[in-house]
């Protein structure tokens, strides 16, 4: 879980990035961990984790509690290939922010940060190893409820990597309960919410493989990742 | 909007409270502005505000840039009488967390707050008047997506306070697209989110409208409002 969201904060500022490899440093023992309580209320023991699909594209809302700030992106996203592109997305005029494509090649081991107005390009090497965006097989579930509505409504799941009721988590995943599409992850320390996606606009398979290709200034890569404040 | 937000600002910690009164006397009249500008992207002109469902009962996760902390309530909303009632709900065991039950009643002006486990009540003054929870009809459109994948998912809109291109939004609230049945609420401070809501489980109605009326404890309400910290 650390490794999954390693790949959307190692997308963020330097500061994330080195947060990051903190998580993976301090829950990389957690991740690993079997969690083999049953299932919270009523659905004891009935529920296991769905599989989330393994190729599809879709958009994403991502919130860093370090900047209080909200990032949109489009995303591709190919569990079999273990490779992920963002697109940052330009939600509103915000001042001095450069916005980014990346690259994450997990059989490669590494990520290409490409500049969208310039193509100026970064090659890093990534020190995570591939975690697939889904519930894993160990999660404890949490709750199920419906977003929306009568008449217009999905129904989701919660699952965390909680071991007892006296311990907390510090992942969730909520995903639809029928097709296990993601709707939303949170990381947490301590009860606080460290960052959270939500997911949307899911569509199945990759429309476009060479989404997956660096552009051709990614040959003559710099190593030093580019900072997203243009001032910088 | 500063207004619906403090009704739930307003029921947690001191430190929120004061924000709260903050926003009403900053946001106060960025609220009443008209927002004329047409809707985002293809939806331009098409789109109005749908107006949102006006008696309900749910769920709510309330998250708190402040505190990083996300806390859970059960929701009875009544907009037709002005007035609301939100049951925090015990999610995991969080040391030395008291449970409250607050019974905003915005016709008389006034909010309970009662402790679950001992019914001790305090009688606080609602300062801001009511605003109910829904879409002003000068907010700007801002997207529409869907929230799930194929064949099992719901279309939602953003809107917001935004007032032109070059601005950027405090609020921003999404809705299901047909039955405007709320699913977040976000208030955002220089592009920073300060308080974020998500609403599920939504049911049309009010089952026992006798959750609006305050236990007989409240009679003999003290004036100060009990904190959420039981060592104070």
């Amino acid at each position: 879980m650390a490794g999954r969201a390693c790949f959307r904060v190692a997308l963020k500022s330097q500061a994330s990035w080195l947060l990051c490899v903190f998580w993976v440093w301090t829950l990389g023992g957690l991740c690993g961990l079997g969690v083999t309580a049953p299932g919270a209320g009523g659905y004891a023991g009935a529920l296991h984790p769905c599989q989330a699909p393994q190729q599809w594209e879709g958009r994403q809302v991502l919130y860093q509690q370090s900047s209080g700030r909200n990032s949109r992106a489009l995303l591709s996203y190919d569990g079999l290939n273990q490779r992920v592109r963002v697109l940052d997305e330009r939600k509103a005029l915000i001042p001095c922010k450069r916005l980014f494509e990346y690259i994450l090649l997990y059989k490669d081991g590494v990520m290409f940060q490409i500049e969208q107005a310039t193509k100026q390009c970064s090659k890093i090497t990534l020190e995570d190893p591939w975690d697939p965006l889904d519930i894993p097989q160990n999660a404890t579930f949490e709750d199920q409820y419906s977003i929306g509505g009568p008449q217009e409504q999905i129904t989701v799941q919660e699952w965390s990597d909680r071991k007892s009721a006296r311990s907390y988590e510090t992942w969730i995943g909520i995903y639809t309960a029928k097709d296990c599409y993601p709707v939303q992850e949170t990381f947490t320390k301590n009860y606080s919410v460290i960052l959270s996606t939500r997911f949307f606009d899911i569509q199945l398979g990759i429309k476009d493989p060479s989404v997956f290709t660096p552009p051709s200034t990614c040959q003559t890569a710099q190593p030093e990742r580019m900072s997203e404040d243009c001032s910088l």
